[in-house]
């Protein structure tokens, strides 16, 4: 029997090559050569599969969206949750706490200078991204608020006020400055403290707003 | 009589142009014929202070940081500011909302990712400029939280949540995302709203923390 190449698992798994490099040396560390050692690839299969450089980053960049909105989704169906603990999770799935969420925060930083600096390049896939991203903090926000019988007309506000901070945190975070650091590495980044704070907005007067 | 040449007013004059440029157009915008066409310097002159493109963007860079220094600097000594008014402003300074504060993030978000991808370059500069940034907040944090009779055993921490969440909304709005943006281009960013709310926090039970 002729063997079956599945190029979908193949594509993943030099995706997971590329994201394992980002995560442990940053961008600069990929290489064709070493994604080929640590894919267990030849350089010549993976030039069957991207060109380049390039190409290798983008289909890890793509990978790695992909993966984060499993790991979303996996949170958003845990029935276990109330939506208060569902929103804390979601946030805390985006501040760099393991290798693929630092991989994950790598890779999108690289991508959004690499966007403001060439829109064209990768712009309309960064768009639809940080979109879809507030999109789910948003509904997650709205629920949130419902559950506390609080009003949800700024759900959007405060919604984006929560995407501003946790990628504010995932930023400094990947240039080695984390901000929540206190010295105990099993400390945990006070993210329910945050949406408490987020969430009491709601009631404030519209005055401040 | 000899002209004299002052070299700091030139260079400063040079960063001026990148600056503008970075402005209108992003990063990816600079060319040293561009600099030397909006400068008035020939690029022969310019070779003379930078060496190349590269060069160009690192002036430009440490211009920025000095440009905003000066502007945090004309805040602190606003004797007919409080100490709330005066933090919000410090953080306002920070969104990009006109051509300075927006060439500021945009070069500052270029430089982060090359610091994020390649260390050595401008790393320990970035580190300084990020430790700079966050004693200042940290400061005013602390000033706003006496002026209140409120503890100010948290202020670093309110600092650092200060922080990730300004720069996080100057990256979206790098990216073309005002994060505030409600349709009204004369609605302000509520950072008094942001301030009051990040404040409030150093009377939280710390079993939340």
């Amino acid at each position: 029997m002729p063997k079956i190449v599945d190029h979908r698992q193949r594509r993943a798994e030099i995706a997971d090559a590329v994201l394992a490099i980002v995560a442990e040396g940053g961008v600069s560390g990929v290489t064709v050569r070493d994604v080929a050692n640590r894919s267990g690839w030849s350089t010549g299969v993976l030039s069957h599969y991207v060109g380049g450089r390039d190409d290798l980053l983008q289909l890890a960049f793509r990978h790695s969206f992909w993966l984060s909105g499993r790991r979303l989704a996996a949170i958003a169906e845990d029935t276990g949750l109330d939506p208060i603990e569902r929103l804390v999770r979601i946030l805390t799935a985006h501040i760099p706490l393991d290798a693929q969420s630092v991989a994950f925060s790598r890779i999108t930083l690289f991508f959004y200078a690499e966007a403001a600096s060439s829109p064209d390049k990768l712009g309309r896939e960064m768009i639809n991204y940080l979109a879809s991203w507030r999109s789910t903090v948003e509904e997650h926000v709205r629920a949130a608020l419902a559950s506390r019988d609080q009003p949800t007309s700024r759900a959007r506000e405060i919604g984006d006020y929560l995407v501003a901070l946790i990628d504010g945190y995932a930023s400094y975070a990947v240039l080695g400055s984390n901000l929540w650091d206190t010295g105990d590495p099993t400390v945990q980044p006070p993210v329910r403290t945050w949406v408490d704070s987020a969430l009491a907005m709601s009631a404030l007067d519209s005055a401040h707003h």
